[in-house]
C-alpha cells in the first residue's frame, strides 16, 4: 500500500463544497478528485481531506491523502490529473507520505483567509473572491474585538454545528487584520475550526467594524455559548482555506 | 457645458466589447455606462473612450470623457453609478476635465498587459484572466523576438484591420516580459494599438516561446505586411488595458 499526500487549490464557486455527496458527487471537490483518481489507479480511491469547505468556499492549500495498492510515478499522476480534472481544481503537489499520515488527524494548525472588498465600487476582478462591504469598516475596533477571541475557548456561539457530543472548544492562535488599497484581509489561525466558524467570526467582526456592536461585546458573545448571540454569517465566496500545518 | 473625465475598470468576460452596438447596447461597456449616465443627468450622454477593447478583454485603466449641460457633484455621480452599474464595471475616479480634453485624440501612450499561465495546472483563480499555455515557454527567445518589434513600424501583419485608408504605422515603445511563479506577463506600451494587435503580437511571441518559430523570423513577419505572415491570435481573456497616458 502506498499513501499519497496531495496539495490542491480550487475555486469553489461552482461546487457544493469539498465533501462528497451521495447525490451529485461530481458537484463536490472530493467527488471530482476521487472519480479521476479511481479511473487512473483502477481501484476505488477514498480521499481524506484535512477538513471540509462549504459550498462556494475556495482553497489555495487544501491537503488530502489517499491509499492505493499500486504505485505510479508522480509525473504520470500529475499529467493524468491535469488532463481530466476540471480547470477550477489544481494540483499543487503530490508525493508519497509515510504510511501513517492522515490529512485530518495529523493537522496541528489551519490557516483561513477572509477577504472583504471595502470600496464603494468593488474590484471587478475580485467579485468571486471577496465580500463587498461598501461602508467603511473601523479596523482598530475589529482588531480590539479579535483580541477577546484569541486563546482556548468554547466557540459554541460561532458555529451552526448542532452535535451535543462533539467538543466545541478550539484554540485560536491568531487573527491578523490588515488592509491594502481598500481590500481587507482577515487571517485566522487555529488548531481547528468548527462548521461555519470563520464565517460567523467574520460576520461578527464586520458588525464591530460597522459600529453596530462594540468590541467588548464579543467577550459576552463567547460566554453566551449560543449561536443567536453572535453576528450574521459572512458569505462563503470571501473565504479561502490557505494552509494546513502538520 | 461640463466635460467629465472618467477612469474605469471592468471584467470584460460577459461583454461584447467596449464599443456600443445598436443591437444589445447593454452587452457593451459603453452602452451600460451611457444608459446609467443618461438616467442620472437626464440628457443623452455620448461617451468617448480612449480606445475600444474586444469582446472578453478586460480593463484596469480605461479612460473616457463625456459632455453634459448640467454639472453634478462628483460624490453624487459616484453614488449613483455604484448603485446602478453592474458590479463588473467599476469607476476608479471621475473629475472635471478641460473643455478640450478628448479621451481618444489626446492619448499619447497606452499600456496593455497580456497574462499567460504557464503551469501544468492553471491557477484556478486566474482562469478568467490568464491564457493557459502548459508547455514551457522560452522567455529569452521571446524577449529576443520582441526587440525586432520595438520602434516605429508598419504593423499591418499584426492586425485584422482591413481598411486601406487608415495608417497601420505605430510606435511600440516597449515590450516587457517577465515571469513570477509560473505566471508570465507581457507588458506592451505604444502610441496606439491596431485592432487585435496585442493579441496577434502575443500569439506570435508564444510561437517563438514554444520554439515553432525563430526569434529572427519576427523581422520578416513585420516586413511581409500581411496578416498571414504572423502567428495566431491569443484569446481575449488574457488581455487587459492597463493605463492610458495623456
Amino acid at each position: 500500500m502506498v499513501n499519497y499526500k496531495i496539495y490542491i487549490a480550487y475555486d469553489g464557486t461552482k461546487y457544493n463544497g469539498f465533501q462528497r455527496q451521495s447525490t451529485h458527487p461530481e458537484k463536490t471537490i472530493q467527488g471530482k478528485l476521487e472519480n479521476v483518481l479511481t479511473l487512473l489507479f483502477k481501484e476505488d480511491i477514498k480521499l481524506i481531506g484535512s477538513g471540509r469547505t462549504d459550498a462556494g468556499v475556495h482553497a489555495r492549500g487544501q491537503v488530502c491523502n489517499f491509499h492505493v495498492k499500486t504505485m505510479l510515478p508522480e509525473e504520470e499522476i500529475l499529467q493524468y490529473l491535469a488532463k481530466y480534472l476540471p480547470q477550477d481544481i489544481a494540483v499543487i503537489q503530490i508525493r508519497e507520505a509515510s504510511p501513517r499520515f492522515h490529512a485530518r488527524y495529523n493537522a496541528v494548525k489551519k490557516q483561513y483567509a477572509y477577504t472583504i472588498d471595502n470600496q464603494l465600487f468593488p474590484d471587478p476582478f475580485l467579485l468571486r473572491y471577496a465580500y463587498h462591504v461598501p461602508e467603511k469598516l473601523d479596523l482598530a475596533k475589529m482588531r480590539q474585538a479579535a483580541t477577546y477571541l484569541l486563546g482556548t475557548h468554547d466557540f459554541k456561539s460561532f458555529t451552526t454545528l448542532k452535535s451535543k457530543k462533539k467538543t466545541t472548544v478550539r484554540t485560536l492562535f491568531d487573527i491578523l487584520i490588515y488592509e491594502e488599497a481598500g481590500i481587507i484581509k482577515l487571517i485566522y489561525e487555529a488548531d481547528g475550526f468548527l462548521q461555519h466558524m470563520v464565517r460567523i467570526l467574520t460576520g461578527s467582526l464586520i458588525e464591530v467594524g460597522l459600529g453596530t456592536r462594540q468590541p467588548e461585546e464579543i467577550s459576552a458573545v463567547l460566554q453566551a455559548r449560543a449561536r443567536s448571540a453572535a453576528g450574521s454569517m459572512a458569505p462563503p465566496h470571501g473565504l479561502c482555506m490557505e494552509k494546513v500545518f502538520y
